[in-house]
């Protein structure tokens, strides 16, 4: 398997998944910690056909940064023939609310025509939970065979099966956990900092033209090192030197100074910039904060039967936290299985294993 | 043993010690990349006595944030009956070159009055070790008994070992490494870009009064997570909620849209803003692009033994680059040994763990 984290493939795919997009209006959503939007739109994309008898919907929830372009994102796990193979199933992906990739989120019109910016109400795993559900109904769809997530998207999975019992059947969770622990806080925090701290953020009410791209370009470097390990990050890089001056900087960095000269240097700080251009610094904001602030206390109620897997070298969410959410499925009565994979491509690893997860889900699910 | 972080101690420390320093000047110094400064002045520390054959010298080099003042952010470790034994050892610490407590740096006037900021050279650890080793002689040392120092303290350490091979009887390094890896070179990279890109860098130059206070700020929340562990946080923090607003922020961080609530957020901030009040933007760009550079190839030549300690949970300077260096060590024909320490406080161990290091280190140096 290539080390080339599937995070960072983003450029063409972005292009193809605007056009596939599709648009579900799901009316006027109330916040569960107060506020609402009078008219909230859902980005969804779907692949396969559902069955006459409505028993093979499977949804797909990405992560803090993803979009409703699953096959791009996750296409070792996704598409025809792949462990959630479209071929039988109806795989549905919508773009979380507080988003940026079509979904109502804090850089989306408000009525007045301007962006919402610090206007868009404080938003819950909740929040994004009720407006994925009604815009599965607004498109047919009110049993899931199954929903399928990790690390975000693993966590609203599971919010889900708590609040609806009975409407989610499967759930394969992967590289989440149960609540944010102090580090994970902390991470989200510094990186979170990062942003507000930039003069360019201005309280949220930024022109789009001229967003904290600095500071957002800071939080996914830190981001980027979080997301892998100490093996993959040595693999890929080692101490290797750049041969070359850095280029397409966004920003205007001095480096006559100090010029960057290790490639693992440059590379972060291309990956910091390029991530400033498909992703907005409000939703960073707002989604991590309801991140930390979601917890789950207990699976109590749920019908779901779970799927839990994790990675030995992910320490931004560690396996302990996966097999802390199997004990609390079993302490529920529920069916739960829990698989811990031993690679060495860190939390991203859940976006690139298709052979020991893909193995897993293809028997839970049954593909 | 308590859990409060060492590293964050640093208040009335640094109020003493100011009090205590001396100055030794040391003339001008050509830095190994080019560039020179006519005249390098160093500060230092000393306690206890050199004895009549001046046998009794060790010098202790701090990590990266650190000063003269070693009985305070090592108080386990140095002074009268402790491991490193005030009453018996002449100890001697200095502030590095390139630092910001005394010694030159990018934040001292230069000949024409204003400071070097961008002007200072780029500095590498051999430097440092030229500029502490000018400052012992200049005291009257030219051989150490022993030299102790943990992480950028423990390479100068080693640096020294090589370069000029029988002037350091005995070292102790403690979670350091023979080169940083692409993991610590890439957070070291975050941390810089964080304030590289605090428009208030100004490309180095920057007035005394109006530092890139934000930028450092947040890379000083980046360090203190990188220098605990997940268990050492959940055990200070766990999700605790903080009952009242922030305060003593450095910095006009709004704070209406989405205010901090976690304990482990305000006291990342509360310490990242507190940071920026003893510590130089500039001497942390300088000296973290300095510990980069810096790689130990072999210690072929060294005439040195070695105490090499490492803690379990330590992730920024994992065990096995303390290993790594206690088999070099070996392949250089020199006496070594290596403790590794099963205790759950991250990198900071090495500042807080007098009872397992210090056995060592009596037993090392017969204290």
């Amino acid at each position: 398997m290539e080390l080339e984290p599937a995070l960072f493939q983003e450029n063409e795919r972005l292009a193809r998944a605007t056009d596939e997009r599709r648009y579900v209006e799901i009316g006027e959503l109330a916040f569960e910690r107060g506020g609402s939007i009078a008219s909230v739109t859902v980005a969804y994309e779907c692949w396969g056909e559902l069955s006459k008898s409505k028993d093979n919907a499977v949804l797909i929830c990405h992560a803090l940064t993803g979009d409703s372009h699953a096959v791009g994102w996750w296409d070792r796990i996704v598409g025809p023939g792949k462990p959630v193979d479209t071929e039988k199933l109806f795989v549905i992906c919508t773009n979380c609310l507080g988003g940026c990739q079509g979904t109502t989120g804090p850089s989306s019109p408000a009525p007045d025509g301007s962006t919402y910016g610090s206007r868009f109400p404080e938003i819950t795993l909740g929040d994004t939970v009720e407006a994925m559900r009604r815009a599965l109904r607004g498109i047919g769809v009110e049993r899931l065979y199954a929903a399928a997530g990790g690390s975000m998207g693993g966590m609203q999975i599971l919010e889900w099966t708590v609040r609806y019992p009975g409407e989610i059947e499967k759930a394969w969770i992967t590289a989440a956990c149960a609540a944010h622990s102090a580090m994970q806080i902390g991470f989200n925090e510094a990186q979170r900092q990062a942003v507000l701290r930039d003069p360019k953020w201005r309280g949220g009410d930024y022109p789009a033209d001229d967003p904290p791209a600095n500071g957002l370009s800071v939080s996914r470097m830190i981001a980027h090192l979080l997301f892998l390990s100490e093996a993959s990050l040595a693999q890929k890089f080692g101490r290797g030197r750049q041969d070359r001056a850095p280029e397409n900087a966004a920003t205007d960095v001095p480096s006559t100074w100090h010029p960057r000269q290790f490639q693992v240097e440059s590379y972060l700080n291309y990956q910091g910039d390029k991530f400033t251009k498909r992703f907005d610094a409000g939703s960073f904001v707002c989604l991590t904060k309801a991140m930390n602030a979601w917890e789950c206390a207990s699976l109590g109620g749920s019908t779901t039967e779970y799927l839990f897997t994790s990675f030995a070298s992910d320490w931004l969410y560690p396996p302990h936290q996966s097999e802390q959410l199997h004990e609390m499925a079993l302490a529920a009565g529920c069916e739960s299985r829990w698989v811990n994979v031993e690679l060495p491509y860190g939390h991203d690893a859940f976006l690139l294993d298709a052979e020991h997860q893909g193995r897993a889900v293809r028997e839970f699910l049954g593909t």
